[in-house]
């Protein structure tokens, strides 16, 4: 796959909240199925639907154990994913400054206007 | 919208190439309907469905200019998506390291078993 596939395949698998908590799992160590079915109120077949999409973005791959063919978490896509999002991390860190600024300039014009508070007359 | 329609709506509408060159675009400025489309072997109509997904996400806004109507991009939910993927981080970071000292080790094991080179018998 490409860079273009890949990135498509990794956000469309995150686009859900139970594949995210399957990952959330996977990331403190590897779970056969049915392991992974457990917290879910959800068939072994919805799960393994679920973890389908997972193996395609490449999110998971299967452990060597050929019996419990346990689910890990794979590294690559996750840091590919992050790497795309991080190109914006300028664009949102001055985005969020302004919006401080601006705060800021609100709280020193309160201020400014004087001690008296809001329904006491002097 | 709760945090994991969030994340839901966010990471689906990432998931696609041509709405993820229109965030590169609108990362160095607002611009029109119009604008956005010319890049594209899109119809103006295709393009305004990528943009109806990116600002049900809330990636994008529309500027105040009436009659221009130009989309502009919004920080929130683009910090949001890589919160999510940071908590992974050192997950990644550790899978590299591993790699990193696997091939040290390998590189080692090579340099261990002499100067002689492949093909050239002493």
């Amino acid at each position: 796959m490409n860079t273009h596939a890949n990135l498509d395949a990794t956000f469309a698998a995150l686009a859900d909240p139970t594949r995210r908590a399957i990952l959330a799992r996977l990331a403190s160590g590897e779970a056969s199925v049915t392991e992974l079915a457990e917290p879910f109120a959800m068939s072994q077949p919805a799960i393994s639907k679920h973890l389908r999409v997972l193996e395609h973005a490449g999110l998971i791959s299967r452990g060597r154990d050929a019996q419990r063919r346990p689910r890990r978490l794979e590294a690559k896509p996750l840091a590919e994913a992050n790497d795309w999002l991080e190109r914006y991390r300028q664009f949102w860190e001055q985005s969020f400054n302004r919006l401080d600024d601006l705060l800021d300039e609100l709280k020193a014009s309160e201020k400014k206007r004087g001690p008296q508070k809001r329904g006491h007359k002097k």
